[in-house]
């Protein structure tokens, strides 16, 4: 049996050694890939984002616990977008997970981004995929909330959990940059500190501002996860949206722009591989910038000049 | 006058005009970058990275503080990567600055994140160069230390400074992740913290490991940036650098990648809208994810598909 079979028999180590071969992004993930391919969409993907020190893991943890007491399979996506200064906490906290690691009814994996732009989300979505061909159930996506990148990751998850805490900073921010746009579900964690009811307040405020919800109107809920105050009516939250996706038929067209990102990421990659691995562009680049260096043209120029020639003009 | 023939003449009010039209990516902003481009090049451009609460704006203002008591003019870039979570702390320590907003030989700016991958490095070298033909000796660069687009922005100084201060989580990062790469002077700031001089030692001993540093060895400096301890010591390793790169001419070559990056990034960015700015591709794209949906090819398949259908196969 090769690895795509021993996946969709179930092997756990099969699904390892698949993901590691998406994170390198060989030409065997690509096989492996399309033959899991028509076996995946069955699991509810969850995305769960926030802030470091939010305390996404411990309520990834609790969700786990839910998920497992009735007899569910879960996968877990630890994402962390590579930063030179990611904090070093998190490691702390995904230990917790470890509870899970000898239950064979979940898997946990962590997922590093290397090279470029859409490069994490696209193996994340693969890993995903894997997990789902591995017949998991729920597939929990824990991403740290950073730029462009986390946006993207977005686009993998059927329901998103944005997890906040109260510290000024994140009042602040919940209030710009999308959040109301991305978020199905509004945890506040660490409710037991002060400022918590004021965060949850201003969420629902800025909530109240918008009109068009498709039918759906992200409840804010208050968490901790720590003791697991909070958890149960999270994981119904999820399960609400999920059936409130199903029933509206938007999970579809949800799924199907989440396709259109991935396959545009595909063309794109190899656009960029066509345009720069080769010498002869690079070459031609090393003296466009020999040109702007000298102030013999400005880079503006160089770029059109470039363009034109690959045009064959 | 043009707005550029104003920047030339060193009138602030059209300098911060023009880094409004780089922002926003205008066909006006690229005539306006290829008037002022023969004027640049005379600055030093200094890049001051780190994670959060590190207090990067702090010593950003002891260093204009430093020029300015030699008559030195600056500019200052403060970059904030578009995050939904990104600390509002940043806001606050921000407005320390504003000791220096009525300063005709401080200019300070901020810039924030629009759009694709290398957008805000390109428009932040746009923005250092309108800095530089409206005559700063001095150009600060200061950005949060988060993901792939932050290592892009590393490219546009001549100098960088790595702040790092006595957190757990710095020590373990500073081990990894191209840190000893991007780093010319090492803060370790805060340096009244315990911790300080074992951050400090790991830092060394990790630089004692690598052997071409082209004749420079980054020096690890204690700083204190609220009481300003240090700082001179910080701002001479900076001069010292400075005279460095020109005496070895390291900095026509260092430039020179600079340059050839933010060209491949104007290619990038033309091949991206002839792709999918207009309505055929994207169209095509739409309907490659319906029979990616329906599971009848894989993204795979759609992504080869497509770009065979663009080279007119």
């Amino acid at each position: 049996m090769n690895i795509a079979e021993r996946v969709l028999k179930g092997d756990r180590l099969a699904a390892a050694r698949a993901i590691t071969l998406v994170e390198s992004e060989g030409p065997d993930a690509v096989d492996l890939l399309k033959e899991i391919y028509p076996h995946t969409g069955r699991a509810h993907r969850v995305g769960i984002t926030g802030p470091p020190g939010a305390g996404k893991s411990t309520l990834t943890g609790e969700l786990i616990k839910f998920f497992r007491k009735r007899d569910k399979t879960v996968g877990v996506l630890a994402v962390d977008p590579t930063s030179p200064f990611s904090g070093g906490a998190l490691l702390g906290d995904r230990i917790r997970m470890s509870d899970w690691f000898t239950d064979p009814g979940v898997f946990i994996r962590s997922m590093a981004s290397r090279g470029g732009a859409g490069g994490l989300a696209k193996a994340t979505q693969d890993a995903a995929d894997i997990l789902d061909a591995l017949g998991k159930d729920y597939i929990l996506i824990e991403t740290v909330g950073v730029g462009q990148e986390e946006l993207d990751i977005i686009n993998i998850s059927d329901t998103t959990i944005v997890v906040l805490y109260p510290e000024a900073g994140d009042r602040i921010q919940a209030m710009k940059a999308g959040l109301m746009e991305i978020a199905d579900v509004f945890a506040v964690n660490k409710s037991d500190r002060e400022g918590a009811d004021r965060l949850a307040d201003e969420i629902k405020a800025m909530l109240s501002l918008k009109k068009d919800w498709q039918g759906w109107k992200p409840p804010v809920l208050l968490t901790q996860g720590t003791v697991g105050v909070g958890v149960e009516a999270l994981a119904e939250a999820v399960l609400s949206h999920m059936r409130h996706l199903a029933s509206e038929d938007i999970l579809t067209e949800r799924r199907r722009r989440g396709l259109a990102l991935k396959i545009k990421t595909i063309v794109d990659a190899h656009v960029e591989r066509a345009l720069w691995l080769g010498e002869k562009n690079r070459a031609e680049l090393g003296r466009a910038a020999d040109r702007v260096a000298e102030r013999k043209e400005t880079p503006y120029d160089a770029g059109v000049k470039f363009i034109d020639r690959l045009r064959g003009r």
